[in-house]
């Protein structure tokens, strides 16, 4: 460790290639295979620490728009397939990075909004998502293979990333399965104590709780949930939240009753409805999604010990997240596919960065997608072990993002300003619109708003701020992203010109085209 | 500034004093006494910057305690009063750092519990919480001067303390003045653009930017908010807000009818009561306003461009705060004395950490605190300015944190594991907490937690964990300091190693005592 510290600053102050250091942890790097049977099991670890999130968003959306319980679960089915697909699509002809694909929070802000200005039956809303998602995306494919938001780079340095990668990690700070009034502190103590021992404790000792802390951590505690259940601990009555959520019971009649193949494909629900209004709302949650995606990619070259991100793998990474919405558009989550955070914090505590390991979760999930016992299995996590999940995965993602400021000149007083002012209004102003129950009633605020309250009052005006800035990484990453851009600073204070330097060539990343292409085998992504 | 930073990377690799260099933004230093007249207008400005915090305390106390408007500004005025007096102290026979002393926010919720539970009027609660801040307080000087809290030091990383300054940039994310629903986004967007225009645009083109952005933004939106007031578009109607703050409105009447003089002295609401319950509650806020404090302490080293504090200096300082705690508990500000965070921004903006400078505004604020008009003319300034302070300000301190983790191995695990769960729960678990009315609210659910209810159920038990976890830094710091002295890792990966070489010299900080007894004159704090 030592050793690797001081090779870094020798090669920092020769200007060198520190990116190329893998990060100390890295058990598993982008291009290591582990033996099958291993891969499966760190396969679904991967998957389940973004669990929370993909149960959580069709839950959400088919509360509202009051689908029956069978649609419910065929809808929680169709996440799981989409993000199978997806992240086999992303890992193979997309930027090729370790991580899962999946729905995405930035998208569950306007499409709420959809579905109480459309207010029509879930038959006929859910299309109307569809449509809407698969316009937007449409937009996003084009940014992405045209090379347009590659381009962005040569804007983006280490003092707009570190806020928007915190940012990203600090968004879940008030989430339910953390907060909730009632939360079953001792459960959610409990996963969290087991994925703190195995991964810093006895990740000493044991080869497996250094690799499986989550999964080890997930499984006791749940089976300590299932064992109370049975003994009539945890009852119906004491251990579901009044929003349904299981704070400790684990409902076996959901597993036992669940059909064994659900029936999920293309345009299930109809055809798509198209709306101008509810594309451009959704248009403005791709915008934070994609925000936040680069920000992902950037963390998760930086924790498997790669290059930042080249021009060319950012664009296929995006233009591949557009084709991800399109299918999550045509298959009808409701909801679209982008870069989970999730798995990268996991990539963090197991230092398990293996592009195949991925594939297999994704083979994984996409199998369970269509089988209901187990979608039905994962389904009855209860709430406090998601909490706990949670609070590992995303606070590994805040440190970091916190991680990527060893480039960045912090006695340069633009930079401290710039950074502190992101992160304090990318906290705050989503604070600030959490005031307001829907996008409607800030728009009614809006419209009296002086001097430009008739321009603010436009629906899709209002809406577009309402969705942007109830995204915490897309204020801060806006904000950072201007104020970078215009007060005066050196590229080297900027830590511009130390990440040219560590970016990998735009030769190291090579499109399926050229993978096709090219007789000889394609370069390794990892540099060792 | 390039110089500089070579000069520092050279120390750094020799394992040298790299502390010393002073960061590049430093314009006028610890020692530099700035003519009297800029020293006035400078002093002014550190204390606008608290303004907020030092104003809404009282105001607060007083309304949960129906005090009459009379008295409450009296109440205000002690406020100005101890926060005078207390700096004074500090700065001289303190910890002599420039940090600006007033009410915390810390000992709020304690003092709200006390309030509700008491029921009585104002005339005794105030009594009551006069007695158990001086009992709390006692406490508070012998951890210091016994040299206790100054031994915790060697066990403070900067993986402890990055987290806990970032807490506290981060623990107003939600404060009324920035997120009310009804917000004017003008004035506050006028306030924030004109404080960022003069600090980060303006201040390569003039000195007057540089050194008072803060002044001139404040002064520039109260004026013409002034203006709109006198020409009718702000009116008490429109521009006060349902719990009384103003949105722009200035209301003068309030400055022409305040006396000139108010009586403030010590015991003028009689002789503190004293009940053991209520010192508990209040000394949990008084631990969480310690450790906020040495954070405080290392940010302001940071950023002045002095060495990490040596232990005699913490001890002198949390001492002194306790001395300053008796104060405000003799004069009966209902209320505590602490370090404050926002005057560390502003030297982060401005550059001026001249201590001659925070004893000139200290001296000013403490004949303003008498001076019925002037009081009432702070009391004025609108809440939307206020956030806009706190944004700028706050931020700030956040980012600073950010900075000491240049000391720390981001490329080891288990950093990025503890920062990262640190600040997550920093932030999650206040959140939770944030759920209930009142700390009464939560006893009567931990009451009925499983196994240890019986122990949480205690109301000292469960407002000492509702006082400690619904602050941010407290939260934060127990964390990160408990998983940083028990995960295995190396003195050099903790930063540990490092600081110690920046940490000023033990002689360096001498006491009062010292330099009385001492027949040469006391070494300048700062090494430059």
């Amino acid at each position: 460790m030592t050793d690797q510290r001081d090779t870094s600053d020798e090669l920092r102050t020769d200007g060198g290639d520190v990116s190329r250091e893998e990060a100390s942890f890295v058990e598993y790097g982008i291009e290591d295979k582990p033996p099958l049977g291993e891969s499966i099991f760190l396969g679904v670890q991967h998957y389940l620490t973004m669990i929370g999130a993909t149960v959580a968003i069709p839950l959400i959306l088919a509360g509202l728009m009051e689908m029956p319980p069978a649609e419910t679960a065929r809808l929680v089915g169709t996440f799981f397939v989409v993000s199978g697909v997806a992240t086999l699509a992303q890992t193979t002809i997309g930027n090729r990075y370790p991580i899962v694909q999946g729905g995405t929070f930035a998208l569950l802000a306007p499409a709420i909004a959809i579905i109480l200005a459309h207010g029509g039956p879930w038959e006929t809303t859910i299309l109307q998502l569809q449509g809407a998602i698969i316009a937007a995306a449409l937009i996003q494919v084009v940014l992405g293979y045209s090379g347009l938001l590659g381009k962005l780079k040569y804007y983006l340095s280490p003092v707009v990333i570190a806020p928007v990668i915190v940012l990203i990690g600090l968004s879940l700070v008030d989430v339910g399965d953390v907060t909730r009034v009632g939360q079953n502190w001792w459960l959610l103590g409990l996963t969290l104590f087991l994925i703190i021992l195995f991964s810093q404790y006895l990740d000493q000792y044991s080869r497996y709780a250094k690799l499986f802390p989550v999964l080890l951590g997930i499984a006791t505690a749940w089976i300590l949930a299932g064992i109370l259940t049975a003994a009539g601990i945890y009852t119906q009555e004491t251990h579901v939240a009044e929003d349904g959520s299981s704070l400790g019971y684990i409902d076996t009649s959901l597993i036992a009753e669940a059909p064994l193949v659900q029936p999920i494909y293309p345009l299930q629900w109809g055809i798509p409805e198209f709306t101008l209004a509810f594309a451009i709302g959704i248009f403005a949650g791709v915008v934070a999604s994609m925000v936040e995606s680069i920000g992902d990619y950037y963390a998760v070259a930086r924790i498997s010990g790669l290059g930042a991100p080249s021009e060319k793998r950012i664009n296929h990474g995006i233009g591949m997240e557009g084709l991800g919405n399109i299918f999550a558009g045509i298959m009808g989550t409701g909801n679209g596919s982008t870069s989970y955070g999730e798995n990268i914090g996991a990539i963090g505590i197991t230092g398990v960065a293996s592009r195949y390991v991925v594939q297999i979760g994704a083979i994984v999930m996409l199998i369970v997608g269509f089988l209901g016992p187990f979608g039905a299995l994962i389904v009855s996590i209860p709430s406090p072990i998601v909490g706990a999940l949670y609070i590992a995965m995303f606070g590994q993602i805040a440190a970091v993002g916190l991680s990527n400021l060893k480039f960045v000149d912090l006695d340069a007083s633009r930079n401290v300003f710039i950074i502190g002012i992101a992160l304090f209004l990318g906290l705050a102003l989503p604070n600030y619109f959490a005031n307001f129950e829907s996008p409607g009633d800030f728009q009614a605020l809006a419209e009296g708003a002086a001097v430009i309250g008739p321009v603010l009052g436009q629906q899709v005006v209002s809406d577009t701020i309402f969705v942007i800035g109830s995204t915490t990484m897309a204020v801060g990453g806006l904000i950072a992203f201007i104020l970078d851009n215009t007060v005066s600073g050196s590229r080297e204070e900027r830590g511009l010109a130390q990440w040219e330097d560590l970016s990998e060539d735009e030769s190291e990343f090579q499109t399926v085209f050229e993978r096709f292409r090219s007789d000889e085998p394609a370069p390794v992504d990892s540099a060792d």
